[in-house]
């Protein structure tokens, strides 16, 4: 008999080449390969029971139960992850069991760092395995992109590439000891979802002109980590950061992501670069800048970050692993039982 | 006898649609059409005069005779003014009368309005003047462009579209009242050259979109002009801006001209128009905003302007007419001779 409760854990990726746009928006099928890294300090730990006597799915998000939107879009997930083992085994999608999921973060929510990819690798990882299903990392990584699209680069460990349909790791955590340190900006400005901001790439006429060019950046990026050449990572990072907002304020209508401090930090990070300390810079869909940088250098980045008007908080992670089950229990009582991470063989990779 | 001392004006201008990058950079033949208007509230005043007694240029700028490349770079326009005249006519390019270049501008320098564009349009027109060369206005925005690309601009009047070698007016100064408020923005890095910025666009991998895409841009500003529709014209300005931007932000090396006041504006703008202020922003390279509003809206617009922190001045202006000859004078005393405003008649356009 298999579980009928568990729990995984996932971390969130800061993408060096990034994702933006859609060429199936339904099926989150990205316009361009994308490369990665998990940040092993941040963590999204995510438990899925099925129980019985519950009548709809309940979803509880840092200790707060949530309707709307954000519910409708996990139980979506749930229903599609059913569906998808309806096919082969006895799980009715129609009329199935419910299910409580419960999701806790390490890290601040809504503040530009994207909660929805480890959310979503927990999620479905949990989910699988508590449906008794065996998938393989591809497998899983598909299915996490269904939930969104950037969480399918959470399920494999370390530096991972994301080509069409599903994520693989191209080198283990401990390749390189990269760090992120995340400067959070305060933001007077609403920001624009990220989901909204892929639907709006194609609107962008610099658009197909990124996508063209993603393969060069790609190479490029993936060369600097297989060699840890961080003169080449800083080039292409920066660059890649640059054309996707060049896309999206560009595209009709405008999405301005960045606050007066980004602006401040890029110019900063570009100057302590100069002064030959390792550090680059990305920005995703919002004010945050994500300063990239080889172990050595953290403190003199931190540094530099705290003296900077308008960065509210600082936080650093450095590379991570897979997601992975944490935890099992069996029966109907509390009898959860720890287990070892669930780590996926290679040979178990498409 | 023709004049031996001829003083010309020319008002810088603001570009709707940007020219960045050059098909040929020696030529300074655009990589793209361009749409502007004439800045008739600032000026350039421009006098030159032939004195047989000089052993070489001398150039005054502001009351400051001026050394080095920016000498070299008048001096290298006056000799290829002369040139182009030796080919028909007395004056010998080899051993030629020097000239004293002295000229004056209404508005700061250094602070991001394109003084080289009012500048070389004023020096074009007077050296020819003074060398008794009746060109038409497109033989002088050719020659004018050969100075500064922009400065071509600067000859004809009113809205101006610049294709390939030389400008000319799609509508008159008073076919739309139009304000540009300058918001000057205080900038503690230092900025590269628009030269510099245009000779690393081929670099960036968007500069081949962004050119096959004018056309379509083009055509909607110039719409938008003709109609005097300012949401159109504001919808196309600012992404034609930041276009251009991002072109110049993922060069390579990559150049970021904005500050973080810069961003501040571009916000507080668009909160404007949203409010319903007929306003856009539209930035060259460097750091200052051109707010671009309607006569009726300058009051709100500045108010906002000043009310921003990094706003260090305010300038504004309507649109202009051409570059025009102000004053002659025949022999070697002084009797300069007030004339009517030089004004090449449709007829002369080629």
């Amino acid at each position: 008999m298999h579980a009928r409760k568990v729990t995984a854990i996932a971390y969130p990726n800061i993408a060096l080449v990034k994702y933006w746009g859609n060429r199936d928006h339904t099926l989150r099928l990205p316009s361009n390969d994308s490369l990665s890294f998990n940040l092993g300090d941040l963590r999204t730990t995510t438990t899925v029971e099925i129980d019985p006597s519950l009548s709809h799915d309940e979803v509880t998000l840092d200790g707060r139960t949530i309707g709307g939107a954000a519910y409708e879009r996990v139980v979506h997930h749930l229903d599609r992850i059913v569906d998808s083992v309806c096919a082969t085994q006895e799980v009715n999608g129609r009329s199935r069991t419910r299910m409580r999921v419960t999701s806790i973060n390490t890290f601040p929510m809504g503040v530009g760092i994207a909660s929805s990819a480890s959310g979503f690798a927990a999620l479905t990882l949990a989910t699988c395995t508590v449906l008794g299903m065996k998938p393989s990392e591809a497998e899983l990584s598909s299915l996490a992109r269904l939930g969104s699209g950037s969480a399918c680069r959470s399920i494999p460990g370390g530096f991972v590439s994301w080509h069409d349909s599903f994520a693989i790791t191209i080198a283990p955590a401990q390749h390189w000891n990269l760090m992120d340190v995340i400067a959070i900006i305060s933001n007077e400005h609403k920001t624009v979802s990220s989901t909204e901001g892929h639907a709006l790439a194609e609107t962008s006429p610099l658009q197909a002109a990124r996508i063209t060019d993603t393969s060069r950046r790609y190479e490029l990026c993936r060369q600097a980590i297989m060699n840890c050449d961080f003169a080449a990572l800083a080039e292409v990072v920066e660059q890649d950061a640059l054309m996707m907002h060049a896309v999206a304020m560009t595209s009709q209508p405008s999405i301005i992501y960045w606050a007066s401090t980004t602006l401040n930090i890029l110019s900063a990070v570009r100057e302590l670069r100069e002064s030959g300390v390792p550090v680059t810079f990305t920005i995703d869909a919002g004010p945050n800048v994500h300063c990239i940088c080889e172990q050595h250098a953290l403190k003199q980045v931190k540094q530099m970050l705290w003296q900077m008007s308008g960065v509210i908080d600082v936080i650093q992670s450095g590379v991570g692993g897979p997601a992975s089950v944490i935890a099992q229990s069996h029966g109907s009582h509390d009898d959860t039982q720890q287990v070892t991470p669930f780590h996926i063989s290679p040979k178990d990779r498409v």
